[in-house]
């Protein structure tokens, strides 16, 4: 039977939702591993929406997982749909919407506070011994989600490496074509564009965080 | 020098704007070829906004350029910002944007009119002997944009080859993985979202047209 992993998009664009080179990358990879994917989102309002050419915000309201939808052409289910039992990992592109509409820490670092669905639902796969990828600014929810003492990475941004510490979790800086392993709490976390300023840079630390993420998966239902 | 390729957006999301999965697998491409890319869009309202969940009309206006300034985090100018003769080539990704904001093709067919902003540049690029490369529904418009005898692939559907027919262009039937090449007009079409069922499908041709593009564009720069 196919592996089964669930990504979940925070929104359609850097600003105020999923980095959509990153979730992009992300599908792409795990269907060229023919693993089974389906996207999730909380069905909930934005924090806020950024026109993306010049950075302001709008006088508009839009919701997460409507504008998820755009990523991936509709084929996206509410998280409160989301059953960490019927998969076999779970993937979090970043994305300003990681840091606004999933948790406040754009506005609050090292004091964020997580969406309790969003923590609830990454909590079920880390109780269940199952995989999670995070890449870009979701590893800065690390010790939120997953408690104190697992390593991460967010690349080399000493603010966010700084929030991170001081929330009780272990920060390891790392190249953008690169990923760090915690095998013990297996999570795998990749820069992506905390650092990258060309899409084949993001491509290459992502396409390996999937393939890593993927081979825990496959070790975890031999193991079970 | 590096080659320089312009990509041309429709807006954000297949049923209203450009394709997503399209628009990242060519700006993938492109960086992974080390080719310097420029994105454009027109500065106009879209048609419409769709729901891309339930496939309904909101009752909200985006722009273009703005809404596709998301895929591309805001790295994108207005349309009358292109020079062709800064470029080597020009791509255009797919989705119901291209019938939608760039022509009526969506809605009229064979009677399609095209936007005389998108008409003139495609134009300047064909005349100045650059290549072009189309894919998804933008094949749709190659009798309009590059005139009578042209031969394009939208893949298999009737429909729309029998509308690129009766408007004087040549419908070549193509698989989801392969291009069609019409080297006298150096016009590059792959069936790309007409056919995928999975993003890696759409990849194979994506990536195949890609890299014609820019063999086609190499062989122009050494010829001038």
């Amino acid at each position: 039977m196919k592996l089964k992993i669930a990504v979940l998009l925070s929104g359609c664009g850097v600003y105020d939702g999923a980095e959509i080179y990153e979730s992009v990358l992300t599908l792409l990879r795990l269907d060229q591993l023919d693993v089974q994917v389906q996207c999730f989102a909380p069905d909930q309002p934005q924090h806020h929406v950024i026109n993306h050419i010049t950075g302001e915000e709008m006088a508009e309201q839009r919701n997460v997982l409507t504008e998820a939808a755009r990523i991936c052409r509709g084929a996206i289910l509410p998280l409160t749909e989301l059953n960490a039992e019927d998969f076999d990992a779970l993937i979090l592109p970043g994305g300003f919407g990681v840091a606004k509409n999933f948790s406040d820490f754009a506005f609050r670092g090292a004091q964020v506070e997580v969406d309790t669905q969003v923590c609830t639902q990454v909590q079920a796969f880390h109780q269940a011994g199952k995989p999670l990828g995070l890449m870009c600014i979701a590893p800065a929810l690390t010790a939120k989600l997953l408690g104190q003492g697992v390593t991460c990475t967010i690349g080399q941004d000493a603010g966010v490496a700084g929030a991170i510490s001081a929330m009780g979790g272990l920060h390891k800086s790392c190249a953008v074509d690169e990923v760090v392993v915690d095998a013990k709490h297996k999570l795998v976390t990749t820069p992506a564009y905390m650092l990258a300023e060309r899409i084949d840079q993001a491509a290459q630390g992502i396409f390996k965080l999937v393939d890593k993420v993927v081979e825990l998966a496959k070790i975890e239902r031999q193991t079970v």
